[in-house]
Formats: C-alpha cells, structure tokens, sequence
C-alpha cells in the first residue's frame, strides 16, 4: 500500500497544472491501484479521516472521492464498517482480434433500407421503451439549462434571427471559434475552410458525393455504423469491409492489400477515435499511416469524428486531419454526441474536394438555420464547453464501468467484449449461434431498446453482436437493464443457473 | 362615375362576409376604376368627406382607403388641392408568349455551378448591396415579434428542446396542423404523409432523387429557378427546357409533344403558382391536363410550390396535388417564402414514391432541428398565420404597383414585362443585345444587386432578361432603385433622353 501516499504539494501542482479536480485525480489514482492488483476485492479503503490526513484534503474532497469510485462500482459502503473494494466481476475475455487477412467480398448493401425500416418499425410499436441502441446520453448529461438561456439571449439581442435569411456556409462567428478549437484536434484550417451542416450525416453525405460516382466502390470499416451502410446504398456505392480491430481500428494491412488488389476505390470512410460500434481509438502511428497510404493511393479518406472530444485519454487523440499535409483527408464531425443532441449541427472540411462540397452543400440544402448556430457560437467562446466536456466523460465513464460490471456479470458464458475507451457503448459478442435480432425482439418485448449486428455490416459476421448503451445517469437503471438484456441472453443460448 | 356609388349595407355586408377591412374593400373598387378607365389620369378624387358620405363610412377608413391607392402611386396629393389620379407610365408592352413548337435541345447544365459560383464571390464583394436580386422579403414582412416570442415559450415549455433528438420525419404536431392547412391548396394527405425537410430545396433534391438516376432526363420550365438547374447537375442529370408562357406557366403541348419524343423523360419538375422567375399562374385546366400527362406518361410530376399563399387571388389557387389521383404528383413547398426565411423549413409528400423518400431524407440528413418545428406548429395553430399572409399579400401588392411604375418609367424602349400575380418579383425582357450580365456588374457598382437572366437558362434565350424583385416595404428606396437600374439599362442601350 506504500504506492497510495500523496505528496500534498505534488497532488496541489498537478492539480493546478492540469486543470483537473483534486477529487478526481485521487479517484483515479485508486482506480488504477485496483485495476493493477495493489487493492484486492475485499479490501478495506481507508477512512474517511485517514484518507484525509494520507492526501492532505478536505472532507469535502475525500467523500466526493468516494463518491465517484462509488458510482463506478469498484467500492462500496458496509453499514458501520467503513468502503471496500468490490468483488470482482466474473472475468470476460476481450474481444476477438480479426484476421486481416479475410477480406470480405465486395457488397453493394442492397439491403440496409429494409433491416433500418424494420427497425424503425419495431421501435415505433414501443415508443416506450428504455433506449439503450442510441448513440447520444440523455439530456440530463448535455447542458441544457445554459443553452436554452443562451437562445433567449440571442432571440432578445438579434430579433430576426428566425425571419432572416442567415449567411451561406454558416454563421461567420461560429466557423472562426470551430477553427479556433479544432487545432485541439490538431486541425489547422481556417473559418472559411469549414462549412457548416444539418448534423454529421450531412456531411458524409456531401463528403461521398464529392468524390464518387454511383457504381463506385467505397471501402468502409467492418462492422461500421449502419447509418454509413445506408448512406452507401442510397447513393448507390458499393461498400468494401474492412477488418477493424476493437482496441485499434481499421487493419491498416488489410486495407493495404485492398487498395492494390481493388483499383476502383474511390474513397475510404473511417471513425477514427471511438469507432462505432467498436469504441477503439486508432493510435497516432496507425493515423499516421493511414493518410499516407490513402495520399500516395490518391484515394479521398473520410474521417468522420464525432466522438473524438469523448475520449477518456488526457490530452484527447488527435484526428485523422492532423497528418493530412496535401487535402486527402475529408474531415467530417457534429455535436450531436458531444453538446446538442437537438441542434442537429455538423461541419465538414472537404480537403482538396472542398469547392465541390461547397458547391453541392449549397444545392443540397443552402445554409443552415441561423438560430442554433448563434447559439452554439456564444457557448463555444466561453469555458463552459470544456467544464461541460470533462463532466460528461466523467459521468460516461461511471456509467460505462458499471454497465461493464453488469454484463459481465448476467452475460451467459462466451460473451466477449473490449472495454471502450471511452463514449457510451459497448460492442458485444454473444456466444456463437445466438441470433442478435430474436435477442433484440426479445430485449424490445420487455421494454429495452438495443440495436442487433445485423445492421453494422451487410457480410453476416456480426449477426451474433449487439451494440448496449449505457446512456443514462440513473446507474440502477443501467444495472436493472443490462441485466435483463443478459439473462434473456442467458435463456436463449440455453444456460440456466442463478442469476448473478 | 355612377358605378363609383357604393351601397352602405352591401359594403357592410361584404365585409363582414369575406373577412376584407372595409378601407381595402374601398381601395380596391377604386383601383378597378382606375385600371378599368372609369377614372383617368389627372381626375379629382372625392374629397375625404364627400368619400365618407358616398360610402357611409368614418374618416380612418377614408384616410386608409387613400393611402393604400397612394402608396401602390395610383393616385397623388397636391398641395390644398386634394387627391388626384396619378399621370399613367408609360405603356409597357407584356412579356412575348413563347413559340411552344419550338423546343430547345437537351443541355446537361454542366456550366451552371460556375455560372452560380461567380454570382455568388461577386455578391460577396459588395455584401452592402441592396439585394433586389432574391426571392424573400425583408424581415419587416414577417411575424419577425411573434415568432421570437413563440421560440422562447416553447423553450421554457420544453427545456430539452435544444438537447434531446427531435421525432424521425418531424414534429408530429406540426406535421398535423399542415395536413389541416394543406387542405386549402386542394391536397388531403394525413400527418404521416408529410415529411419535414430543410427547407424546400432539400424537397425537391429528395424527390429528385427519388425517381432519377444520374444519366436521366428531366423536363423543367423555360425559364426555370436557377437553383434547380444546380440541383440537376449535381444529380448529374439532364435538363430538357420546355417553353412556359408568362401568363400561364408551363406550356402543356410543348411537354405533351417532348414527352412523346423523349422516351427518357424520368420527371418533370413545376412551379405551378408564381412561377419564378415568370410571376404565373397555371390555370386549373392547365394543372388538371398536366397532372392527367404525367400520369398517362408513368412520369413523375414534382410540384415546387413555396409561392401559392402570395397569389393577391381570393381564394388561392390550387396545387397540382390537387388534381392527383394515383400518386403522380411528390409535392414540396416551405416556409421560407411566406413566413420565415431564417427558420429553413419545407416538407414533402412523396406520392408513390413517398417511402423511398422517406428512407432518403432519414440516409441524407435525418430529422430536422425540434425548436423550428415547436415554433412553427404553435403559430400555424393560431389564425395568426392567415392574418400575416393578408397584410403580407397587401404589402408586396402595393409594392409591385409601385416597382411596375417605375420599371416602366426608367427601362428603355424595348422593354417588356408581364405583371406577375403575386410575389415579390418581375421579369423582365429588356432590349435584344442588351446584356444582363453586364447590367449586373453596371447595378452592383451602383450597389443594387439583380440577378441576370443567364442563369435561368442553359440555351442563353434569356440572357437579355432580369429577375427584379420589390423586397421593400419602402416604396420610395424600390423606386429609386429601380429607376437607378432603369437608367444603366439605358444607358447600356444606347438611349439618351431626360430620366423619367
């Protein structure tokens, strides 16, 4: 236990050095000790007033310390006793490398639309029920409160907002404080590089268009978001899979032989930080790569990046832009996942392409409404979007470790998944042979949303995952939800026994 | 002057009967005199109080009655003198009906986008310009008040507006107030038929895309809506131009004979009231008989209508959809025009292909923004919007009056217009040779902005018209712009001689 004293002056330095809480800096620091073994299951945590004395805080620093590893399952209070670390979950193994060398044959994706509409039909009979197969949180986790004061404030202070037309590409004000903070990211662009659009989807939209003609093939991450699948089928492209791996991403090998052995490739789509479904994050070398081979292939890459800023890693990754030194990369993000789930506002920089996705934006739907975009400018220029950024991961990562722990703990045998590296879900799979859409019938019949593989690839690999979400705060909920998910799991893959 | 006497009852009753304030009741009987003759040019108008006895009615409505005839410049003070009849303009000669023999060859518009691109970066340099170059009033004409208002009801109404995911397709509400108010263009379609877009170019790129592939071809009015020609070249599809008459819109056996001649014929897109840039209306046998062609074709007829509620008629006219029976006709409109150009809200009915546009609008942008829609469903409810509509219809009549005298008073010999039936703008022949695209640049350096005929056309008919548009509320500013740009043109033409 030697490796838990704190040095005051340094936890006071490295608090003000990086801007972090003191309580979740100490958090953290037992948070690894448990992960690495140094605090075993059982284990009693040290009183309050030890606590406080060992890292030199306050009570108040201490309980919200507490507090948080609390919330994420890894202690928990006895009555009279004192904090103990937790059981341990039944180990899970991670997820299955894939093997770069399968390439999955070319698809064109013909039947996306009716799996979506099916779906979305299923969805509609149970309006109801819990959602855990979205991507966003719920709107308790978004900063509703200070957006809605900043509408008003802008209606008050601009009163044409809604009867004028606003400026194409995006409000100017907006464009500047994005390309402000896009070199967070690594981007250097400037406003006038940035256009703004109705929600990420637009802007792969308009990214495709660019540089495809129908007939064309694409080469996508497998599995990838259905939402792209159907993007690719309604223009009528044809989608290559490529293997990705669920801690770093697309398999850059395989898409190296891909881009040789298929001359028709016209552009590569890839979620580089938090793949959806996957939630791994690529590392820089992979990034690095990744642009050079599309560069030197002369092959458009699309990046779309909407979870970059959810991220746990401290400073967050870079996106895939941040290597782009001659326009090959088509940067494509939203805030829909990260800020306003309802404002539906995305951007795009379109590399070299960007006069034609200029062009196209402005024929597809001309600017956007001008109301949300004052708003989201106005929010952006202040702290208060890093404030709201650092509480959202924060609580996201509560709410992933203890959905973690639930799986694992009512998931039948078999089940395997990587622990994301941050965002709000979970890519799972179920024993083999166990069908993702009779689980999510099932899941739908007692009142829970998840989405099924079947819609994250059109090969059939990925029939026997679903994608969980841990979208709200209430942890109970999440609890209760994941494992009712699990044991109807449980019953379909045949095991019995109690319920953990 | 018999015909001038005016029953005390019957005027009461009218205007108790059709809704119409007594003082525009007024205003109008005498506009049709003078239109029709009955007064001339340099008659004494009845003093105001020999006015309130003839038609029983109190010194306000007198005054209105006067300065709505003054304002639309039909009739002029003179100092203690009284009201008179105002000196006609010179005659113009109407717009010349087109040849409908003569079809003009398929163009691929492979050159609008540059066309429309330099526009544009001219437009950007001269950001001051008075704009009589678009198609929206100024916000002065809109509910500018009660629409800021109603955003921030419904923002504390709904706190999460901003920040949970609004309903696929639209807000529901929404969607069923204008299934209601759809019924008054002659269309009945439930809630679940319309679906909500970004505005009404997102309408007609979905139906668009519905029913072509890249390659097609698509038969459009000659003149048409340049961004429409944008929309078809960057489907990569083909634009066959058919003749349309300035009074009735589209010619129906120009179609009727190209639709015989071009097997290829995928759609055919119309703006069927106030066509823009034309200013006409189709009359309902002209809209039955191109709603029974299509139909007979197997084509698709996709109707653009944003213009019907500013038709000055009583009652509006119809829609095309009006006339449809088996699903021909994808009907798209928005708001843009007749209550809020900032809000960018338009929907769709897709006829038979609604399904297919529904899956597109969900793969192209997913749903629209919530708080637009809040907003919108809140005043639709009310009889707020048909009021807006009355004083806006009243507003641009008195403003195109006043823009027709001054078009006619400064533009050279030569000049040709056909009044439009509504709206905000006129189109105008100017003499053959005179350039509009050199008018443009001579207006823009004057810093009033027109929009040149050549981007109406690929055939290069109009590349001696202007689009003219009277977005004002200040008469005196429309008139001296008008006749500023009246004097370039005749200037550019060769004429001299005092300025009108």
């Amino acid at each position: 236990m030697n490796d838990l004293s704190f040095e005051r002056r340094a936890a006071r330095a490295a608090s003000l050095s990086d801007g972090q809480p003191l309580y979740r800096q100490l958090a953290d620091h037992y948070r690894r000790a448990i992960g690495n073994g140094a605090l075993r299951a059982g284990d009693r945590m040290p009183s309050m007033r030890a606590f406080m004395q060992r890292h030199g805080v306050s009570l108040a620093t201490a309980t919200e310390s507490y507090r948080v590893l609390e919330r994420a399952a890894l202690i928990e209070a006895r009555p009279r006793s004192g904090y103990f670390v937790r059981m341990p979950p039944a180990a899970l193994p991670a997820a299955l490398e894939p093997d770069p060398a399968q390439l999955p044959g070319e698809a064109q994706f013909v039947g996306i639309h009716s799996a979506i509409s099916t779906l979305v039909s299923k969805f509609q009979r149970f309006p109801d029920a819990l959602n855990l197969g979205g991507a966003t949180a719920c709107p308790e986790l978004y900063p509703t409160d200070a957006l809605r004061q900043a509408a008003m404030r802008a209606l008050r202070r601009e009163p044409t907002l809604l009867t004028s037309a606003g400026p194409d590409l995006g409000d100017p004000a907006l464009r500047a404080v994005i390309a402000r903070r896009a070199l967070d990211g690594g981007i250097e662009i400037g406003a006038d590089e940035i256009i703004m659009t109705h929600g990420g989807i637009e802007a792969v939209n308009l990214a495709l268009r660019a540089v495809t003609q129908p007939g064309d093939t694409v080469a996508v991450e497998s599995p990838c978001f259905f939402g792209l699948l159907q993007v690719l089928e309604s223009l009528g492209l044809r989608a290559l899979e490529i293997p990705a791996s669920p801690s770093t991403g697309l398999a850059i090998d395989a898409l190296s032989f891909a881009l040789q052995h298929h001359r028709g490739i016209k552009a590569v789509v890839v979620v580089p930080n938090l793949q959806n479904p996957l939630g791994s994050v690529m590392p820089d070398a992979h990034k690095a790569a990744l642009v050079e081979l599309c560069s030197h292939a002369g092959v458009a890459l699309i990046e779309d990046d909407p979870y970059r800023e959810l991220v746990d890693d401290e400073p967050a990754p870079k996106s895939l832009k941040a290597w782009d030194t001659d326009g090959t990369v088509i940067h494509c993000t939203s805030f829909n996942k990260t800020l306003a789930p309802g404002m539906r506002i995305g951007w795009i920089n379109g590399g070299r392409w960007h006069p034609r996705v200029r062009m196209l934006k402005f024929a597809q739907s001309r600017h956007n409404q001008q109301l949300s975009q004052v708003v989201l400018a106005g929010f952006l220029e202040t702290g208060a979007y890093a404030r709201h950024l650092q509480r959202l991961r924060d609580s996201l990562r509560c709410q992933r470790e203890r959905m973690a722990l639930s799986i694992a703990a009512a998931f039948p045998e078999g089940t395997r998944f990587t622990p994301p590296r941050g965002g709000l879900f979970f890519w799972i799979e179920l024993p083999r042979g166990l069908s993702s859409a009779a689980l999510f019938d099932a899941a739908l019949d007692d009142g829970i949303r998840i989405m099924p593989g079947t819609v994250f690839s059109n090969t059939g690999r990925f029939d026997h995952f679903i994608r969980l979400s841990c979208p709200s705060t209430d942890l109970d909920l999440l609890d209760d939800a994941a494992r009712r998910v699990g044991r109807l799991a449980r019953r379909m893959s045949g095991h019995r026994g109690a319920d953990a």
